[in-house]
């Protein structure tokens, strides 16, 4: 599999960046992550400054640029068909570009409300009650998803719905949110994902500028 | 082609609405449109209470069920892959999918700025700068793709991408928008488009009780 570039953001904020990555390394590409440099707020600044264009994650590979996450992933299961990116069978695809979509587009009250920060926890968070409807419906896909597929990923195996959902994984554990015993097991099942650690732990590591320069914004 | 069922709300204002249904007619699916009844304001307003797996459109066809629009899209493609939903070379289908992606993730100033209302026209309205941003990405968007692929549509023949852009087209109509010739001549083609034609005859003549529910929300 030849070289890719992925644009990327902080790891320890971006949840984006985050799910265009497992989604890279789900489908096996080689991956040289380029990282906006920290150490150059106007070259960030600039990118921040909002032509939607601008936002990441975006994946360079053969010649071939795609932008957005969801476009990300339907590029990787074009290319890497036997990554199983997607569930084999065309009524569980079909269920999972739904709640891939909802996530996308969606749940908007739960992502500014608990914003992803890896290096924080806040136990006994108190949770605004516009994301609670969000959290709900959130944990309502995922019980539906784990009974229908039997677990332990929400389409038995792993797929792009568990690199959607492992951000919303880490801001439940994060901000301590209550949840139903087969949610909660879900999330300690992300939590666990090799992969996933594996970038917690990069994201501990990152200086922490980037922080500074998003109040900007 | 076997009888497939879309749920829509109002013709006239619902842009989701549009784009399901502009994308299943592409596909050549023999659809029944469900329109949430409006004469029941109660099951009407149930399905607006605000669960997002209760937006529309939602597509049923074969025992499969798929909500969101960018996951109708990918169904229709992958059962009638003949219909060019999407382009055929791989880097124009990843460019295809991430504007598509920009429209389904963003421009959420455009959207509340301009929505969607088929039956009016406002001569030298105002855009707040805040929409203006978006407008400029659209259109930056636009050009990029016209140029690229030669028009008349953003990748030669039509794709799903006119699917999910055509509302933006009608807004930019409505609303008087001041668009450089190119973006003028993309919005002028769409306007003509055959099938979209139908859609806004039928949403003119649709009652407006719809307005009156919508506007307790
Ligand atoms: N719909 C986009 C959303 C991408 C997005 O919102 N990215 C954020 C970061 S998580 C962004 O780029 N913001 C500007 C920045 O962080 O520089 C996608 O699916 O990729
Ligand atoms: N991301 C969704 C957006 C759908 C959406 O926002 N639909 C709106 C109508 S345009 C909705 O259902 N609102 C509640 C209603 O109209 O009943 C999709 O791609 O289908």
């Amino acid at each position: 599999m030849s070289q890719a570039t992925l644009t990327i953001s902080s790891r320890n904020y971006s949840s984006w960046s985050l799910r265009g990555w497992l989604l890279c390394v789900m489908a096996g590409l080689d991956v040289e992550e380029r990282m906006l440099s920290v150490d150059d707020p106007s070259a960030r600044a600039e990118l921040l400054l909002l032509s939607p264009s601008f936002l990441v994650p975006c994946l360079t590979h053969d010649g071939v640029k795609v932008w957005d996450t969801l476009a990300i992933a339907a590029y990787l299961d074009e290319i890497t068909p036997k990554a199983g990116l997607l569930p084999a069978e065309v009524k569980a695809r079909a269920h999972c570009r739904s709640i891939c979509g909802e996530m996308h587009s969606g749940f908007s009250n739960l992502r500014s409300a608990l914003p992803m920060n890896l290096k924080a926890h806040y136990p006994g968070f108190k949770v605004w009650a516009g994301a609670q409807a969000d959290i709900d419906r959130v944990t309502e896909i995922w019980r539906d998803c784990l009974d229908t597929y039997g677990g332990p990923y929400l389409f038995g195996a792993l797929s792009m719905a568990d690199a959607m959902y492992a951000p919303v994984c880490l801001r439940f554990l994060t901000y301590d949110v209550p949840l139903d015993p087969v949610s909660r097991a879900y999330c300690s099942t992300i939590a666990q994902w090799p992969v996933l650690q594996q970038w917690i732990e990069a994201a501990k590591t990152e200086p922490e500028e980037l922080e500074e320069l998003d109040a900007e914004f």
